[in-house]
């Protein structure tokens, strides 16, 4: 069994070395990853420039490509012409910083994951809720290759994928899986304003990440509580009951 | 009235100035747009590097402020920090090239709605299914002049925006509105794998568009009747289905 693991942390991060680690106990493994941190870039594909993969090799083994590109972007060039053979599963992660309600629009861990079951593949995002490079990722490392194990054995629909958030915690406190929710926590954004020394100003992304209404099972909420959250995601974007809705009021140019 | 008006190919792009000039016939415009084009960043963000707005002139007036960043920073900065009055709308648009089906999740056009409806303002995306930068923008402008006319007043729920696509080609062979759900049309990737001075190889995105299923009312069929398709998206990613059944499972470490 080939899997194919990807990232957004960027090919030399601690995080996709965990997870090969752990997918290695599953089957052969072939990396495909960013060649630098490409963090929040959503389903960015890169369309206006051409992408290279050079030969990543780690203690004199090839792992694998790093790619100038996006995670969205590697899935799409190992699967479609780097790779040889077809993988049985896309794994993603482990991301620095935990993926769970609104992030998951701007993850590019999800969404290589996304570009996985698009691509008809069982795949899985795996993120751990610490933004320390140095974190231990042991207990994401094993919740990742429990869940995988079985990942081809689930039945997951067609275009469905796992979005699996690890606690940052200790093995006794942890609780277990869980089978959860997209969350409902938004950012409530801000803009920290500096000036330049020629006092003109710029503008850095700050904010705070607040939790508008407590849904149950959601999955920011069993991340806190000590589980580790495991949300089928897919991208049907239709709102069903608003086109059902919309249709009865006869809209006119 | 304030309208935000937004894009992903960029604040000089035909397709913005004949929003603006739409818009404009409903209240007072501001425009907050990227400095060049963004097309297929998805929902990315700007998060390790500070964004510059830049003052946008157009014969002598001031539009607004060109961004070096995505359409999504582009919402953001603006809400929270340019603008001294909350718009009360955010429209965006009118992209070159429809973003129907699977394209909605790699639009920067779309992303830019949504970042609208995630700060609770209604929100609307308009794409022509045209790439040629030349095409006539009379009709696409109509149409969204007549449902931004509406747009406060359709009572859409928190978190949902309308996508709307509208076909090239003349008034007289055009059909009207439709209220449509997201195709399924996805594509069929494969890169042009090319060689470089140095006979090294780089990777050129390509690929087809192809309809897996048929669905109906989904909006790239819509378009291709002859209609604009109005589809209400959100980002409730959860596979709900799959959410009740893996709960049945009891997942074990």
């Amino acid at each position: 069994m080939l899997i194919l693991v990807t990232n957004d942390d960027g090919i030399d991060s601690p995080g996709i070395q965990a997870l090969v680690q752990a997918m290695s106990r599953i089957g052969r493994v072939i990396v495909v990853a960013p060649d630098r941190q490409q963090s929040a870039v959503g389903h960015a594909l890169t369309v206006s420039s051409p992408l290279r993969a050079t030969p990543f090799y780690r203690e004199g083994t090839m792992l694998g490509y790093a790619i100038n590109g996006t995670p969205a972007d590697c899935v799409k060039l190992a699967v479609s012409t780097l790779l040889e053979e077809r993988p049985s599963m896309v794994i993603s992660g482990i991301n620095h910083g935990s993926n769970t309600s609104v992030n998951a629009i701007y993850s590019g861990t999800v969404s290589a994951a996304t570009e996985g079951t698009l691509m008809g593949i069982p795949s899985m995002a795996v993120s751990l809720d610490s933004f320390n490079q140095a974190s231990d990722m042991t207990l994401a490392a094993e919740v990742a290759h429990s869940v995988a194990s079985r990942l081809c054995d689930l039945g997951l629909p067609a275009g469905t994928l796992l979005n699996v958030n690890v606690p940052h915690i200790t093995r006794d406190a942890f609780k277990g899986l869980r089978v959860t929710r997209q969350g409902r926590s938004v950012w409530n954004d801000s803009y920290d304003v500096r000036k330049d020394p020629q006092g003109q100003p710029y503008y850095w992304l700050t904010g705070d990440f607040v939790s508008l209404e407590p849904l149950p099972d959601a999955d920011d909420l069993a991340v806190a509580e000590g589980w580790a959250a495991i949300t089928p995601l897919h991208h049907e974007l239709t709102n069903v009951d608003e086109f059902n809705r919309l249709k009865t009021l006869n809209l006119a140019l």
